[in-house]
């Protein structure tokens, strides 16, 4: 599972965009009266939630099981995840015609289990913890050979997120700010690098809660730092940053803010009223950094990237 | 605030879709993978759940506002709800630079009187009921000279909300068959007008909850009946069917079906969880019907109107 990985490119990213297409959406990009009026600037929100498994974690994983050498993937795809990664793993393996094994801690939600096993794939439970999970993982690899797919610290999976800012950058050129959030990093890196390239000048922002903010802090003292002992509602967001996304970020991204649990919440149901779309906590947290940040865009153009809309409609944060 | 009314035509329409341009949202056409495997048919949602105030109503109130002559106007306008309709004639009549009084039940939850206040109208209090709040409101008319909009049952209404089915078969033209929820009938009859024009053959199939089902038995019977004393989670659609719209429905309506509030409460939890988009339980009603009666809709091309998103999140019906 370890190897030394090189930093991805703009090249990656628009290999990326022709190795994913056809098994993307292309989403829509929304505007918010509401939201330009209370924040004075001129908001681009690129609907990731509308993407397919309902996360922009379906862009990376497409992208990097499409990149696999076939005799490989043949042997059968692998990863961890407790939420959207394992659903995009799964049906992106369905999708190329790869078998697919995702490891899940034994107390996962059940609504999570049963999703990842729609899109096809075979889901072995371990002890809840990053140690067990490693474990379970290492093991099914020794004993069948199959291939990692990691959540986002891999060149591959930056590229495929940085295809969601390629496509909005396309769409609406002329952004002067863009905003996504950090929990491992892949969005975030993948993000800059298209944004970089695309639009040289514009101003790269990452959002973090403060109850898990060792992105931030990684960010200012330009080494990983560890995990937050707080926990967040931003359950997308619970990873620490990897190592690969820790040096795109201190190439490419201006700057990371952290905003409080309640302010995720806040606009997380005002998205929901306002928007009437429907985002997942995680996905709030940059809304979450424009109301508790001076941020300074009034007049601006700033694009936002809606990550993702996976949601338990019977335990809702407010 | 009764009158001989004639019926509304293709003319009116398009006479609407002049009126209301650039102060109505051209909704997004969405299609849902999930649903067309469901249903086998291949279907197109227009959602005016993203139109302003959050549902079609702002199209009738917005052209049939526009309608007035502005001498009529400046006396102010006025209307009873205790829904969306009240939100939309505020907001049009803002617009338009007309003072609007909306009557609404002194029952009303908070943030319905919040949202048409916000919108910039007096709200005066009635008791709950059809008489008293008639009775406000004619003594409104008798006092101050205002010009009343009706919510439903009336040609400019309708003109105005067959506008979303004729942006729909603008963008979709070949459609087989098209949906719409039946409440007091203002949308079904605009929706009906426009889709025999664009698509003579068309089915136009009108969605009742079971719990209310007067337009049903008024379709069927030929008159007017009377309201079922049921209640139903669909709030938008408790009222009763309109004259006017019975005249239309008769001659250009197909079918109207009649579905279970449980198939209401489980569509509009699939297409919140599926299409990660915000519907009211009215707006769910087209699909319960999909779910509860064999259409005979396989291979084909299926629009449904979606009619709003205003949900209060804090009193979910499942």
């Amino acid at each position: 599972m370890s190897e030394t990985l090189r930093l991805p490119s703009w090249t990656d990213i628009e290999q990326a965009v022709r190795r994913i297409d056809g098994y993307v959406h292309r989403t829509p990009v929304l505007s918010s009266r509401y939201f330009n009026r209370r924040t004075g600037a001129n908001l681009f929100f690129k609907c990731e939630n509308f993407q397919r498994v309902g996360a922009f974690k379906f862009r990376g994983a497409c992208n990097a099981i499409a990149a696999l050498p076939a005799e490989t993937a043949r042997r059968g795809v692998i990863t961890h995840s407790s939420g959207n990664h394992g659903q995009a793993v799964a049906l992106a393996s369905r999708l190329h015609g790869y078998q697919a094994v995702v490891v899940m801690p034994d107390d996962s939600a059940r609504v999570k289990v049963e999703a990842v096993r729609e899109y096809g794939a075979e889901v072995v439970f371990c002890a809840p913890g990053t140690k067990s999970r490693d474990d379970a993982v290492q093991e099914l690899i020794d004993r069948h050979d199959h291939v990692f797919v990691p959540p986002y610290n891999h060149p591959d999976i930056i590229a495929g997120q940085g295809t969601a800012a390629s496509e909005l950058l396309g769409e609406i050129p002329d952004l002067d700010v863009i905003l996504a959030p950090v929990g491992g990093g892949g969005l975030i890196s993948g993000t800059a690098i298209a944004a970089r390239h695309l639009a040289p000048d514009i101003r790269v922002i990452g959002a973090e809660p403060r109850n898990a903010d060792d992105a931030a802090r990684s960010f200012h003292s330009g080494k990983l730092e560890p995990a937050s002992p707080e926990q967040t509602v931003a359950d997308g967001l619970r990873t620490t940053l990897g190592p690969l996304n820790l040096a795109v970020i201190r190439d490419h991204v201006d700057d990371i803010l952290t905003v409080s649990e309640e302010a995720i919440i806040r606009e997380m149901r005002t998205v929901w009223e306002r928007m009437k779309i429907i985002i997942e906590p995680s996905c709030a947290v940059p809304l979450a950094a424009l109301s508790e940040h001076d941020m300074g865009i009034n007049g601006l153009r700033v694009g936002i990237i809606l990550t993702g809309g996976n949601v338990d409609l019977d335990a809702l944060p407010w």
